[in-house]
């Protein structure tokens, strides 16, 4: 009876107990455990067997794999001392979500295919436009709307090929970019996401064809360059047709003007794409918002993970598109197999019409949970308390001689360096990484190599930061006296 | 504190076991619920309050809400009478990996951003790829490998640009389709997913050069067309890239003929991509195996979904590619800040460098967890009942003279009518689905309105096919009784 083997009841709520005690016994060692994973390249695999198992093994046998062969192949993510890349933050509310997905396994591909799985999301994007103070066009209530993807990666692209589609009158799906006469240019800055020159080369666009207009000195898009650029495409005889600015970039957290693009892009019918997928989460906070959602009245769309910030955890990018026509012209695709009534009464959302694959998991739970469960105020208590902290940290790096600042610190991003050069830099970056503390990663700000500390862990308090702060200065010490 | 409220181990414990107990209680009810959701349309939305709460509320008020709100707005997926589409089954291991995954919240975008997340995922698709009986280069040990994606819609995309990039000689990502005087073609059958026709418009190269193979009787690509319409194409100038063979077509379970379809992409160079997202779990049965990997020596790539019929829960799809530096080329981007020494050093997979989002899940658990908890042998007892059942479904249509089949079962797919003629099968359809007791989806077979009854899910059971059987009878027996 393979049923009972696949899911019984009763051993579901014993063993499914064992491991939500496993995860909470992970959080509270974390700390305990070194940041960045130390194996080499192999170690994982060569702890494993060569083939599957025939017959079932136990629980305990799994757990017990999990302590002795993955637990130190992992950099760990949701440790208060992870300050690299951006935070892929995390909370009980949001696992809980992801258990409830999984336990449900449901799949939304149409409304009809679960109603809940496309109503709670549409409705709880639009609790989140308005927690953001996004324009409200971008509200299901307007002509907008929501949707949840997996990444910033797969938000870009699909804004992408709505607009590619808009640009060429509904014919690029059809007819392909073969043969076309008139190329469509997309513009981005140096300090963009690679995901916009990712989502350029998948649509077929080409990199030649994306202007990576040059930035300031503070990182920011020169808009300047950005209206040349776009005059000389249009003089050409090329066509401009998407502009992804960015609010928060990966090097530096530097917020490109929105307004000024928005003139360039109004002026040449281009479609304004806006990624702020780390920064967007602080737009919920009223004394921060101003800066985030600035210009985004005149945005086609503008999308920011969640999972990044806001205590949801990896998948969940939220998109939102002025014109939800333009993305379902697009990307729907409807089969005599998925036709059914409530998608021809046009009265219903298809969430498969607003992105790349066609299934979906019942991801909206989880931010609806998170939401819920923490509420709008305490959210916002999470991320004034982590821009606080990189305040003070940027302090500290200011206050001792043998280090400065690349530029201000953005919201809860600190890029600094040691004075001595590019070279000392890394060195510091690779032995306090090795130490185990924490974890930071680099970037190139205004060609300077720059470690990058990004604040936003779930559980990182001012004591970890000044742990981190510690560890880097005796790191320091320890380097100036090997080279003396 | 909101740390602590984020996420606090004693709260997770206690909460998380509610949940839980919620999951299992719902699986042992779930068989009185209709399976196909009731509701209109709007009606979970206008249950829901307009705002998000600003202060926390507690686990219980959720819990209420998924039981008055969301449940009434499900379609039961894991219901034992879900027959429709193709099912997307899953099991109490898969939860537990989907679990973990959450409680760990590691993103391994690269091998260095938790290396047991990159190498547990090569380890257990080596381990599928000899399960299934896959051909050795596929494996990660030869030139090829395995990767997981969301869908087999993302997987065919990430083929097609792999092959888009090869027909180009690395020329399409970089100066894109503009200006191109040689168009791509792409060939499919009039009866392959629409992912397919999707990917292909995604991709610039436009629906118009993708070539609808027609099919025969019984729904398996016409190769003497193909091979027509490659030469035509040839000969016209245009060139023929990539060929998308079904194995297990959605409509009715045909399986393309793919070592035809191998000479004919083999004498124009051009990408071969199996689509066996469906049947491709069968191939673990050796008495079924050889009909469904016959051919894929052949392929460039070969992809299949776990999360339809393998007991691991959506979003699980595995792609295989026999050539992975095909695949890196053509999506690999590497930005300063995703620099690293094992990435440099050549000895790592990236996966980002396989997919189109950067961020990933480690969704390699699930299937680990799966594979190693159930066994080998028990998941080919799985797959070989829900085929015995289909058999002696069919058997039950043909000895009925009011029904007849549009065609002989495929693995657990059956595909039937009502001899009165499409529209009396449309109406049967409704008419059982408004029932509850089961939800069967439809196609277009032969041109006829097909009634579809796909059996895979985890709790479905003899006693519940019957049953279906029972309510198909007793709706037809209505609906004859309303019209005479």
């Amino acid at each position: 009876m393979i049923a009972t083997q696949a899911f019984d009841p009763e051993t579901f709520r014993r063993e499914a107990r064992e491991i939500i005690d496993w995860i909470a016994d992970y959080w509270q060692t974390l700390v305990n455990k070194p940041v960045l994973s130390q194996v080499d390249p192999g170690w994982v695999r060569a702890q494993l067997p060569m083939l599957a198992p025939e017959q079932p093994e136990s629980l305990q046998a799994v757990l017990a794999d999990m302590d002795r062969v993955i637990m130190p192949g992992l950099t760990h993510w949701q440790h208060p001392g992870f300050f690299a890349y951006f935070p892929a933050n995390t909370s009980g509310p949001s696992i809980y979500g992801e258990l409830l997905t999984a336990g449900l396994g449901v799949q939304g591909m149409l409304w009809a295919t679960s109603p809940a799985c496309t109503e709670l999301e549409t409705h709880v994007l639009d609790w989140l436009q308005q927690l953001l103070g996004l324009p409200a066009r971008f509200a299901s209530t307007a002509t907008g709307g929501g949707v949840i993807q997996d990444s910033a990666s797969s938000g870009v692209l699909c804004a992408l090929i709505a607009a590619r589609e808009r640009a060429t009158a509904q014919q690029s799906n059809a007819s392909g970019l073969h043969q076309r006469e008139q190329p469509l240019v997309a513009y981005t800055s140096t300090d963009a996401h690679s995901s916009v020159e990712k989502a350029v080369a998948i649509a077929g666009i080409g990199r030649d064809w994306i202007r990576k207009i040059p930035t300031n000195t503070r990182g920011e898009m020169d808009t300047t360059a950005l209206a040349a650029a776009m005059r000389g495409d249009a003089d050409s005889g090329n066509r401009p047709f998407f502009v992804a600015a960015t609010v928060g970039t990966t090097s530096c957290g530097a917020f490109d003007p929105v307004l000024e693009i928005a003139t360039c892009t109004r002026l040449h019918n281009a479609w304004l794409h806006i990624d702020a997928a780390w920064a967007g989460a602080a737009a919920i906070c009223p004394e921060l918002r101003q800066a985030i959602v600035a210009g985004a009245e005149c945005a086609d769309s503008w999308g920011f993970n969640p999972h990044k910030w806001l205590l949801v955890n990896f998948d969940c990018h939220t998109l939102w598109v002025a014109d939800r026509g333009a993305l379902t012209r697009a990307l729907s695709v409807k089969p005599e197999y998925l036709h059914n009534p409530a998608s021809q009464s046009g009265a219903v959302i298809d969430y498969s019409d607003w992105q790349v694959p066609l299934g979906r998991r019942f991801r909206a739970l989880k931010l609806w949970m998170t939401l819920r469960m923490i509420g709008a105020h305490a959210l916002r208590q999470h991320i004034l308390q982590h821009v606080a902290l990189a305040a003070e940290f940027a302090g500290w790096v200011r206050a001792d001689p043998r280090f400065e600042l690349l530029c201000e610190p953005s919201l809860s991003l600190v890029c600094f360096a040691l004075r001595a050069g590019d070279k000392a830099s890394a060195e510091l970056l690779y032995s306090v990484n090795q130490s185990g503390v924490l974890f930071c990663s680099h970037a190139k700000v205004s060609g300077r190599y720059a470690i990058r500390l990004a604040i936003g862990g779930t559980l990182t308090q001012k004591v970890h930061v000044a742990s981190a702060w510690q560890a880097l200065i005796t790191c320091a010490d320890a380097l100036e006296k090997s080279q003396s």
